[in-house]
C-alpha cells in the first residue's frame, strides 16, 4: 500500500465546491473518477479543505491510498489526460501511510482578487470580483493589520456551530495593488467557514466608510457576525497555498 | 453628427473573430447590436483590425458615427450594461468626423502568451498556449532580434494575395518570462494575415531546434511561407495596444 500526496489546481466556476455531494458536481467527484481510472482501482481521496461553490484553488492538496505501482510522473500525466480543462494535477509524491491532507496541514494562504474599474475585465468575469468604485487601499491595509495575530474570529464566521473553538491565528495579511487589480493575501493556521469572504467584505465596507479601520478590534471582541461587514462573493477567492511544514509556512510571503 | 472613438477589450473564445460574418457570431455584430440599442439608432462600427477566431484583445479601437447626444460616460456605462461578460467598453471620446479606426492607426502591439509546464493551468485553457516542454528563451530571443526592423515578411504570411506589399516594420520584439509564463510582445506598423502566429510558431520551432536562430535572415529573404515554422494556435494571441500617434507608439514598451 502506498500513500500519494498530490497537489492540484482548479477553476471552481463549474463546481459546487470541492467536497463530494450527492446532488451536484464537485471537484472531488471528478478527481476520484479520473484518479480511479488511472490507478485502475476504485479510490477515495482526502482533501485538505472544503471550498465553497465557485471558489478556486491555485494549490490544493489531497492524498490517496493505492496498491498501484504507477510512477509518480505517470500519475501526473495520466490523470491530467483524463481531467477536464479546469482541473490540473501539479505534482505527486509518495508520503508515509499516516499522512493526512487535512489533519497534517500546518497552515493555508488564501487570496482574494478584485478588479477595480468602472469597466469590467472581459477575461476575469468568474475569476475576480468586479468592483466598480475606487478601492481605498490605505484604509483597507490599516484595517487588515488588526486581524494579524491570534483572535477569536466568531464575528467572521457564517456558521460556527460545528467547531470547538473560533480562535484562529493569522500570520500575515498583505494587500497588493497592481494596475486595476487589488489582491488580498491572508496566511493563517486555519480558517472558519466563510471567514476570508467576510473579512474581504468587511474591508470593502471599510473602503466605503461604512466601517472604520479602528472599529475592527471592537468587531472582533463582540463575537457577533452581525457586527462584521458583508460576505464578499465566492468567485474572487482562491486557496493559494497549503503548508505541511513550519519551514514552508514561515518562509516569507512569496507566491 | 458626432464621431466616437471607443476602446474595448474582449475575450475572443466564443467569437468568430471581430469582423461581421453572415453565418457566425462575431464581436462586431454583438457590439453593433448593443451600441445601436444605447444610441437608440441603428449604427455600424469601424474596427481597427480584423482578428481571427479565438484571438483576444486587451485593447481594440472602433469608431462609430451617431446623432445621439449621449454623454461619453453614459455611453460606456450603457453599452457595458448591454454587453455580455466577455466584451467590455474601456473608454469613449469624441474625435473629428474624419477619424477612421483602421486607416488612422499608426501601429499595433500584439502579445502571444504561453503557459510552459507539464501541467496545464486550469485558469487559462483558452487564454494561453499550453506548451508542455521547457521553452528555450535565449534561443527565442536571439531569433526574435532578427525580426526587428523593416523586412519583407512574405514568408510569415498565410495569404498575401490581397495586400499591395508584404513589407512591414517591427519596432520592438521582447520576450518576457515570469514563472511558467512566456510572453512575446511585438510592436509594429502593421501585420500581415497570421504574421504574429507564424512568427510565434517559428520561435517554438527555434526552441525545439528545428530552426536555428541564425536561419531567420534566410527565411525572411526566401519570401516563402514553407520556409517558416508552424502557425501557433490562435488562443494565445492578443491585440494588446493600438496607437494613433507616434508619441504613444514610441513611448517605451510599457503594457
Amino acid at each position: 500500500m502506498r500513500n500519494l500526496k498530490v497537489m492540484t489546481a482548479y477553476r471552481g466556476t463549474e463546481y459546487h465546491g470541492f467536497q463530494r455531494q450527492s446532488n451536484a458536481v464537485t471537484v472531488q467527484e471528478v478527481l476520484e473518477r479520473c484518479v480511479s481510472k488511472v490507478l485502475n482501482e476504485p479510490v477515495g481521496i482526502t482533501g485538505c479543505s472544503r471550498t465553497d461553490t465557485g471558489v478556486h484553488a491555485n494549490q490544493f492538496c489531497f492524498n490517496v491510498k493505492t496498491n498501484s505501482n504507477i510512477r509518480n510522473i505517470g500519475f501526473v500525466r495520466g490523470v491530467n489526460g483524463e481531467l477536464p480543462d479546469d482541473i490540473s494535477i501539479l505534482s505527486c509524491e509518495d508520503v508515509p501511510l499516516d499522512f493526512h491532507a487535512r489533519y497534517d496541514c500546518k497552515g493555508k494562504e488564501y487570496i482574494y482578487k478584485m478588479h477595480c474599474n468602472e469597466s469590467k475585465d472581459p477575461f476575469s468575469a468568474d475569476l475576480m470580483l468586479h468592483y466598480r468604485r475606487k478601492f481605498d487601499i490605505d484604509a483597507a491595509r490599516k484595517a487588515a493589520a488588526y486581524f494579524v495575530g491570534t483572535h477569536d474570529f466568531a464575528s467572521f464566521c457564517a456558521d460556527c456551530t460545528n467547531v470547538s473553538t473560533t480562535v484562529r491565528t493569522i500570520y500575515s495579511f498583505d494587500i497588493e495593488n497592481c494596475g486595476d487589480s487589488v489582491i488580498m493575501l491572508v496566511k493563517g493556521n486555519g480558517f472558519l467557514y466563510n471567514m476570508i469572504r467576510i473579512i474581504a467584505g468587511t474591508l470593502i465596507d471599510v473602503s466605503e466608510k461604512r466601517i472604520s479601520p479602528d472599529d475592527i478590534p471592537d468587531i472582533l471582541a463582540a463575537r457577533d457576525r452581525l457586527r462584521a461587514g458583508r460576505t464578499a462573493m465566492a468567485h474572487g477567492l482562491y486557496l493559494n497555498r497549503v503548508f505541511y511544514s513550519e519551514e514552508e509556512l514561515f518562509a516569507g510571503s512569496g507566491r
